[in-house]
């Protein structure tokens, strides 16, 4: 694999200034300007055609202000040769620098020279901006040992207690071929062709050694992750993500996200986190045909503002208290009520998309919300906020269709680290 | 169904004048800028959130500048009573008349009121601007007769000649349940929410009378139907549409794309055109392992500049008598050999869109090309341009899934005109 391609945008001669440093700044998971690349800025307003820097303590894309497209891949690790593993994990590595900066995966080839070779990147990309892509790996429980108990990596010993399948729930139909993984990679862009074009180029480049499993795309953010964002809507026509952890309380983040010393796993997980990934059918026709009363009682919000029922404005706080004609003004049974962290206990960083998967073949679109959480702990994260959701009057509107969990390492510092370098070492 | 809600943007407080007078402009098929609604400049920029006029002599998303995403939807109709069809038709009009106006579709209901009525639009467009939304709708074969030969709504005599199911061709793989339909909307729009939305409030005010027959969505077009355009590439990796038919080629638009007077069925469809669509799978991981000989070979163009092979730039005239060491520059197999007007004789309208639907399976993308092209009559268009791609070197890496033809009536143009009005007149 070549290792000297030019910037995509140099190579057509466009302004491509301040690409490599982009490489050099050091805010994780900031998005910076080229302009400003060798010193962000905290603030300062990013286009979302910029890079966000690749390496950090934590990797990017978790709590990046959420890009607007989703590409996610879960892999099947398809050799039991750890070096064969390790030599994909570092190809993937120097590639998610490149694409991350804007680059291509490696040479397309040269005009006069090397068409002989086959492509090192596949060129659907070239000439498109860096636009925010951010890359962000995750090893699934059964890399650590197969289903049926076998240590193919000598990693059964390094697996984290937390990283085990999660359990079942009432009402869920959980494909398996939509499920699980041994990898995963999520693509975060505001370009889908810049997604698109990262994951099959980590494809490409793992071939024999991983195959594709399962993959999402999503089109539209369903939360925000920075309170700089505005709070985007869901399919169910709702505001979505109003209270979510932000990345402007690092305090709460430090408590709900990111995996500490002394965590299970820390030795090679600390500075990480879990992702918990949830294809989440949601029952359009049923909803569009409910009155505006049935659907804002049944989240919990009014439908335009966004408000907490009971309250005038988005941002205010949602109070369990306020009655309205002798009634709870937010009902016990929304989904509000039960998701909330004053009666889940917990809370979690929410990263998910929407989707439309065509139609179903029965009529209906196949649509509804790709559900990507990240948490400390799956046990005190997802698991917790989803057991106090049996009764949520949602339930009639969604079905959980596919299930994932992976621990995700913390960031690339040096530049000869890899993904995963503290766990295979 | 509510007919005065308030603008989108309006309602949120934010920047809308001018929205109003986009419904009164009258440049078929062009984009215009709110701030110059009144008096569009041929040729001034618009920005991706603009509204694109809803009326005109053709209907926009045709030769309108290609937006960046599509929702395309197929319907099967429900109902054997003309009058609740066309009562559709009539409210899909209104609905798609506000909504590519930046509105929404209807009221969502008031903050206090309607509380019990079902909303008239489902909200998850809500605060967005109209993106250059164009919906576009078309009348398949079955519409006239159903395969059985029945003539459900006294049309069968209406259908004009060229409106008949494609014929297959070698190599084809076509899965019925994503082909075919009796309507058809095409929305395309610069934000996929934006489509979404539109798509499924259709599907909404159609409830009952039509039920999707299937649904693609796109997220990177891959043709430029403006010359203002820069030209896109597709998942080859290739610049696609170097030589499509442009907006600003109107004799050639009149030659090839728009039905005329005379011609079959001019009485309803005169001003209107034929679309075809074809799901084309590409074999991407066979792809990504050929050299970049082989792939430049197989297109016949250069795949960094997408100039002709044997020559520099990406509009240097293809010149098929070119030779470089004794052998033509631009193989005679190649897809530009044979697609070309020069050698097949014809030339149609491409308008298509990449797509990723998740993986198929057996550690494949699901990936390839939602190909939609418009012409003056299929059979001298699409069908002429596909036979003679019998020996085109790309059919090794690509596969038909689905086909579809429908005829694509005139612009809408005053105020109480309504899609299909000269056809069930």
């Amino acid at each position: 694999m070549s290792t000297d391609g030019l910037s995509r945008r140099r190579f057509f001669g466009l302004a491509g200034a301040g690409t490599a440093g982009v490489l050099a700044a050091g805010a994780a998971g900031g998005v910076i300007g080229r302009a400003t690349a060798e010193e962000p800025a905290a603030g300062a307003a990013a286009a979302a055609t910029d890079a966000v820097p690749f390496t950090g303590a934590h990797q990017a894309g978790i709590v990046t202000p959420a890009q607007d497209r989703l590409h996610f891949v879960a892999f099947d690790v398809i050799t039991d040769d750890r070096a064969e593993l390790v030599e994909v994990l570092q190809a993937w590595t120097a590639a998610a620098r490149r694409m991350t900066a804007g680059q291509d995966a490696g040479e397309v080839g040269a005009v006069d020279g090397g068409q002989y070779d086959v492509p090192d990147d596949t060129g659907e990309a070239l000439g498109l901006p860096a636009s925010g892509l951010t890359l962000t790996v995750g090893f699934g429980p059964t890399l650590f040992e197969t289903t049926e108990g076998v240590d193919r990596f000598g990693l059964a010993a390094r697996r984290p207690e937390p990283l085990t399948e999660l359990p079942g729930f009432p009402g869920d139909a959980i494909d398996p071929a939509i499920s699980g993984g041994d990898l995963c990679v999520q693509a975060c862009a505001n370009d889908p062709q810049v997604a698109v074009h990262a994951v099959r180029n980590l494809v490409r480049l793992g071939a024999g050694v991983v195959s594709v499993r399962w993959s999402q795309l999503g089109f539209g953010r369903t939360s925000s992750t920075s309170s700089a964002q505005a709070t985007p809507r869901n399919l169910f026509g709702f505001k979505d993500g109003t209270d979510n952890l932000k990345a402007e309380a690092p305090k709460a983040l430090d408590q709900f996200v990111w995996v500490a010393d002394g965590d299970p796993g820390a030795d090679w997980l600390a500075g990480g986190s879990y992702v918990v990934t949830r294809r989440i059918r949601m029952r359009i026709e049923p909803w569009d045909t409910s009155t505006l009363a049935e659907q804002e009682a049944t989240i919990g919000r009014t439908k335009k503002a966004g408000a907490p029922l009971g309250q005038r404005g988005e941002f205010d706080p949602v109070d369990f208290t306020t009655q309205v004609d002798g009634e709870f003004a937010v009902p016990q049974t929304s989904h509000v009520f039960l998701a909330h962290p004053t009666n889940s206990g917990t809370a979690i960083l929410r990263r998910g998309y929407s989707f439309v998967d065509g139609s179903d073949g029965l009529g209906r679109l196949d649509a509804g919300l790709f559900f990507i959480a990240y948490q400390r702990d799956p046990g005190t994260g997802f698991v917790q906020v989803q057991k106090n959701l049996r009764l949520d009057a949602m339930n009639e509107y969604i079905q959980h269709t596919s299930s994932a969990v992976f621990a995700c390492p913390p960031g690339v510092t040096g530049s000869d680290d890899w993904w995963g370098r503290a766990l295979f070492s």
